[in-house]
């Protein structure tokens, strides 16, 4: 991959404008690009609040490393109150996570450590053969190791815990980059205290691959099947 | 709604990067923030190439009227090349466009005169008597009227040509406004042009309705069934 895992970057995005004294309400949207590679190292987070309205608040965000703009983003938090609530993408039918056996480690990269993984449906490709399966959709059961009551930090890292579309599409590993990760926090605080520490439903597909990038979206559901986030991004991939 | 058509200031921020004699090639994805509504009158664009790589470039971008910041975005833009090509979201069935009658001119609000809109199915309800229909897909054709050939401005425009979901799903004229929409470019050049100035097939649906914020996503396609972008956005509703 051209970076390390996205995820948490775009998590300590979100942390340093959820940190911020000024910071009005619960996030409703991020977005995150990513400029380039993040080196191992110091780097800086500057957030500012550029609008703040009655019960909204608009957020820049720059993270820079050896005075370099390496991470660009957009937030928006909001105070929230009950309204219509429904949801018109079920969660895939799945057994409980405690029948689905866990990735064992990898030992690849770190992150995937930090994470308990178990693929419902559309796991990494058993063979590498290239042969293009004409899908791209996983289904998984995805925990913080050692499990943790949810945050939208926690949240928003596991938006980017998919593997690429591509990989999957193609079985064949080939370099990939996400450019840009914009994440929909459909849980307010109360619905995000229900999820507790207990894994969540993810589910990814793609929608389209052409010169040289493709978009990927995905959903993640409570254990008890609540919709928590929906999730966009695209990723540049060569060949 | 809380300000105007929000797809001709996101058309606007686009065409500013577009227009930038900086500009590297052409664009990947974009993400705009509605900050406050656009009132009648000048407004200044400031863009900024943040991060300009070999063959990727990344941008910030501030709409401001009056001193305040009412609109903030990010754009990517890329050095694209043929690579593998795929979708996997086929365009919905849809009688050809010349067989769906446009709708009427409504005399509402002025952006919608300057489109030809084909409702294939979930048109406007006919009736705004607030029963949930438990659905929320609008397939229409969309056109400029009068026709143009298609660019990169007009493709953003017509990102956000679907009336809320929450109206059609509700058949309640709630207010609504978009806070956050973006946009995924999956035609290069080369199948941009293809598209000439024949309508598009739009399809648009929401994943989730709650405390008082709803998801939409969309794609796009040329009258020949090319995919040429997918759009997000989250939406404020009240009740």
């Amino acid at each position: 991959m051209v970076g390390p895992f996205g995820g948490i970057t775009a998590a300590q995005a979100l942390a340093a404008v959820m940190r911020d004294a000024r910071r009005l309400g619960e996030p409703v949207a991020l977005t995150v690009n990513f400029c380039a590679p993040l080196a191992l190292g110091d780097f800086d987070i500057e957030v500012q609040p550029v609008r703040t309205n009655r019960s909204t608040q608009h957020w820049t965000v720059t993270v820079s490393q050896r005075g370099e703009t390496v991470l660009t983003a957009t937030a928006m938090t909001a105070l929230r109150r009950p309204t219509f609530s429904a949801v018109e993408v079920a969660p895939p039918p799945a057994p409980p996570p405690a029948q689905v056996p866990p990735l064992p480690p990898l030992n690849t990269v770190e992150w995937l450590n930090r994470y308990t993984l178990r693929y419902v449906s559309g796991g990494l490709p058993a063979q590498w053969d290239g042969a293009d399966v004409g899908d791209s959709r996983t289904v998984l059961w995805v925990q913080d190791a050692p499990p943790r009551p949810l945050d939208y930090a926690a949240l928003t890292a596991m938006a980017d815990v998919f593997y690429p579309r591509i990989w999957r599409r193609r079985a064949q590993r080939v370099p990939i980059g996400t450019v840009s990760l914009t994440v929909y926090y459909l849980a307010d605080n109360a619905r995000l205290a229900r999820a507790q520490d207990r894994p969540l439903l993810g589910q990814a597909t793609a929608q389209g691959y052409h010169a040289g990038y493709f978009d990927q979206s995905a959903q993640l559901w409570s254990e008890a099947g609540e919709l928590l986030a929906t999730t966009h991004q695209i990723v540049y991939f060569k060949e």
